[in-house]
Parts: C-alpha cells; structure tokens; sequence
C-alpha cells in the first residue's frame, strides 16, 4: 500500500496541510510533531522521504516573488535576499507580479513548476487562496512583509514605527494632522503602521487627524494631496511612504507653498535619493539589507528541513530630517 | 548514424554557431541559410526538428538577465518586458548579476537549464565568453543594451544622445566643460555615450573638456566631483546618469555651491524623482518602455523561430529642465 500524506493526516488526526508543514520543515507544535511522527513510524512512511528527496532534487534555485521592481524598498529587499543566496551557492529566479494579488497565487505555482527548493514571497496581501497554495504546493514558502498565521513570516515593524512618527509629530506641536495612507488590503502598511501612526497621535491627545487614501505612485500621491488640501489645512502630513511624500511635495510646492515653513511633511522609506531633495525629508528607514539578509538564510534553513521561528520582525531607524517645524515656542 | 547540427556545420562548411543560430531563428544571411537547408536535405536531417522540439517543449517562461534591480532605468525596462510578455502568457523569470559580468554567463547556463524558451540579457558589457555561451546553450537570446556583432540585439541611441546633449551645452555658450562618464568596459554608456558627447562639443569649438570616471553610485559620484572640483571649475559637468548628477549635486550644494548659478549639470535618465529635485535636471530620456516591448516582442518571434532584424534602436527625447544656465548674452 502507498502511504500518502493524506492517510498520514487521517491517521494523526491533523489536517493534510499540518503533515506537509511538518515534512517541509515548517512551524509545527511538538505535540503534533510527535503524533505525525509516531503515525510515519507506525505506517513505515518512509521518514524524511519527502525531506530527503527534496535534497536529492535539490537545484539550487530558489524562487522569489516581488511585487514590484520600481520600488526603492523592494529593490533592496531583493538585492540582499540575492546576495546572500549567491554566497550560499543558491541562485534567485526572481518573478514581478505587478502587484495584482492574483499572479502571487499564479506564480508559486509557476516557481513550484519549476522545481525552486523554497520559495520568497514578498507579500501585498495574503489571501485564503494564497494559504492553500503554499499548503498544496509542497515546497517551503516564507512570506516577506505581510504577517499570516501558520506560515513563516518576516515583518517590518510598522506598528511602533508608525507609532514612533506620531509621537515624534506631537512632540514637534502639531495638533492638526493629515495622514496619506494606502489602501488597508496591504495589511502591514494599510492597516499596522497607520494604527501605529494614530495611536502615537491620539495618545498625545490629537484629535484633528484626516485620512486619506492614495496609490503607492508619486502622481496619484499628489492629486490626493491637492484634492486634499481644498478642505483641509492641516499643520503636518504624514505619509505612509516617501514616494508619497514625494508626491505631496510635488503639489505643494506647485501650489506655492513650502516645507516645512507651511507644511511639515514626512514619510517612510529611508531612500537613497531623499539625501538630495530639499528639505530632506523626515522619514523612518527600515533595515531592508538585514530583511533581506534574514529571509535568505531563513529559507535555506527551511529547505534544509530546519525548524524557524513562525515570525521574526526586522527593525527600523528614525531618520530625521528637516521637513518637520516645530511648532512649539 | 545520429546528425548532430556538429556534422551539419561541417558539411555546409559554415560554423556550429551558425548551425544554431540558423535553428533559432537568429541572424544568418541568405546565403548561408540556402547552404544549411542544402546539408539538412540531403542529410535527412528533420527539418526543423530543434524547432519544433522547442515548440513541443515549450515552457512559456522567458529568462531575464538584469544588470542591477535597482536602477530606474533597469527596474522600468524589466517591467515593460514582464509586462508584455505576460499579455502574451509568458512568465518572466529574472536573474540579477549586480553588475559582475561573469554571472552573466552563469545566469545563461542556469536559465538553460531552467528551460527557458528565450533569454533577454540586459548587459553591461559583451565579452567572448559571452558569445560562446550563447551558442552553447541552444536557446535563443536577445541582448539588449548592447551591441554585438552576429547577436540579436536592442540598443539605446547612445551616439546620438549624447551628440544631442553635447551640441545643447555648447548653444548655451558653454566653453569650459566636465564630463563625468562610466567604465569603458561598458561600451554603451562608457564609450558610445561619451564619445556622442565629446563630438557634439568639439563639433562646436570646445577645447576645455575634462573626462572623468565614476561608479554608477551616488555616492561615489558625490567624491568624484569633489574630487574633480579642487582641480577644475568647468562651467557646466554633464554626467553619464541622473545618479551620477544626483552625486554631483549633493557635492555642490555641500560646498554651498548652486545649480545652475555655479554649475549647470544634466544627466541621462529621466527618472521619475527628478521631478521633484530643484533644480529640475536637463536630461534624455530613453524609451525604456518600448524598449522592454520591443524585447519582449521579439524573444517570442525569436522563440518560434522566426527572423528578426539583427539591431534595433530605440529612441530618447531631450527633456530640458532648468539646470543650465545659458551663458549667452
């Protein structure tokens, strides 16, 4: 009789997807650990068979799929992820999926058809469809950006760096703020670093804080900020991302404005460029290199069937700039 | 007795790289094409037995090869190609080689043996070893960014740009100039750019021109033009890259210098964020989008083995902006 992993399920009591999480090297209880693991003696299940022939396979590829390559931030996510995997002697097949949520879900499948041993998705957002392709693909998948139960996570800390960014906006005097977020499907920085940011503010006691939706692009960024700014004046804009600043930068300088004399303004990102804008802008940098790094060795080990940590959360610096006055005497 | 596309060669008295090139539908004049078909006639040589072996084969991914994914440039063509052949359901897998010519070629073999349909290389730079593996490899590849002899290839007008930048600094009446370039061993943008630039200035009388090399980095721009400012004062710096002017700038304003009343300064590029640097910088724009479509329309005519023009030249526009004084009365 050929065992499969189904019957391992059954016969354990957990669901399929538990064994293939357990097979793949993935964050397993030890209480189920030990109950799959007394069903695979028990069947004969050839122990570490799929692990092993897994190694016997291996073809030193693995997958990673980005979200987009325009983005300073994801560009250097991926630049180290490579860098790293090539010390390793691993080579990165990278695929963009334009951030369409459904060509994430389209290419694990493709990556998994092309055999990668593990695969890094750096995440917009993550659906049930995506949960069960990473069950049913077999091949360990460590998801960048986004946090999803079961499955093996980076984040950035968005929450207490949102946090950080509304306090240190109180702290400067501002009481009447503006916050441009992006649509709360991306969860990390729709939904984490926005509440980060208003719970930073409304600590401090600031009640006058509008919010808004834009795109992730410098364009869109800044008809929101002009369709904005035709009702509401506030002191300081805070921006979910430099890009977005950017582009608020763009309307009010259009508008004969200046920052920070009649807007402060800030943003996260921490990119390279920010240096020669004027003012440089206040921003949060996070350690996207140690992100990077952190994923690839993350996902060897998970290829090599080790147990990782179910989430890790990278850091993040204060850049300030000078976009921020203060309004206090 | 087995016919290897070796004894072809041999019969036709052509090369084994013709051989292939003439199974892939690359570049081979007519002439020898009539030889080839002659041989595989004669010999019971299936015809187009590669061909449609490709065809029966065919995984509907193409290969890209970037130089970096962090570049504007690099980052909008690549979306372009993953854009356009996905349109046409090809998944795009993409390697980096940060810049290190050698992984080049490991990413030809790789992808080969990822079994890819077609390979675009974004190259810096085009060495033997290179061609060789192209022939080696027996898929067809279109090189883009650079030129090479008996390859199938989409370059910018570099000549012509920089020709084009060169004359517009000289009607402004400049006569002192610095040119910041990049590496000769990137025939592209080291040697073509440059050299377009150098005619359209002396085209025109300037004798005072400096050269100078930098790395494709800000920073290293920002030394460089430190470096070059204790020894020269030219009236205008044209640099080979936005980058390497965003470089320049920082130096300038650090030594409380400005652009234009110092120093004017353009670049190549035509990044988004130039829009909101001030000064907005003189530029030229590549057509990076169509040169992506124009790459990922003909890898897959390449794929299924028909002819393409052995070069391509995709166009630029002159964006001028306000980073040049005229010195013209």
């Amino acid at each position: 009789m050929n065992i499969t992993i189904k019957d391992i399920a059954e016969l354990a009591g957990v669901a399929k997807s538990t064994v293939s999480r357990y097979l793949n090297g993935g964050n397993v209880s030890e209480k189920t650990k030990e109950k799959i693991r007394k069903v695979i003696a028990e069947t004969n299940y050839e122990p570490n068979s799929f692990a092993q022939s897994l190694k016997a396979k291996k073809t030193n590829f693995i997958g990673v799929i980005a979200p987009t390559l325009d983005s300073y931030v994801t560009s250097t996510v991926l630049m180290a992820i490579d860098e790293e995997l090539r010390k390793r002697d691993y080579t990165t097949l990278i695929i963009s999926t334009s951030k369409h949520v459904e060509r994430e879900i389209e290419s694990l499948i493709s990556l998994s058809r092309q055999k990668v041993d593990g695969i890094i998705l750096i995440a917009t957002g993550v659906t049930e469809k995506h949960i069960e392709t990473i069950n049913s693909i077999q091949i360990p998948v460590l998801i960048v950006a986004q946090e999803v139960d079961q499955c093996n996570c980076i984040i950035n800390d968005d929450y207490q760096a949102g946090y950080k960014m509304g306090q240190y906006i109180v702290g400067k005097g501002h009481l009447s703020v503006a916050y441009i977020g992006v649509t709360e499907s991306d969860i990390a920085v729709g939904q984490r670093r926005k509440q980060g940011i208003l719970d930073g503010l409304a600590e401090a006691g600031v009640s006058d804080i509008k919010t808004y939706i834009s795109e992730f692009d410098l364009h869109d960024a800044a008809k929101v900020t002009n369709d904005m700014l035709e009702n509401f004046t506030p002191t300081a804009i805070i921006c979910a991302t430099d890009t977005i600043a950017f582009g608020a930068m763009k309307t009010i300088s259009k508008l004969g404005k200046k920052v920070p004399d009649d807007f402060s303004l800030t943003g996260f990102g921490g990119y390279n460029i920010s240096e020669v804008i004027h003012p440089a802008l206040t921003t949060i940098r996070f350690k996207n290199e140690a992100t990077g790094v952190m994923a690839a060795e993350t996902i060897i080990k998970m290829t090599e069937g080790y147990g990782v940590p179910e989430l890790q959360v990278s850091g993040f610096e204060f850049v300030e700039g000078e976009s921020v006055k203060s309004l206090k005497s």
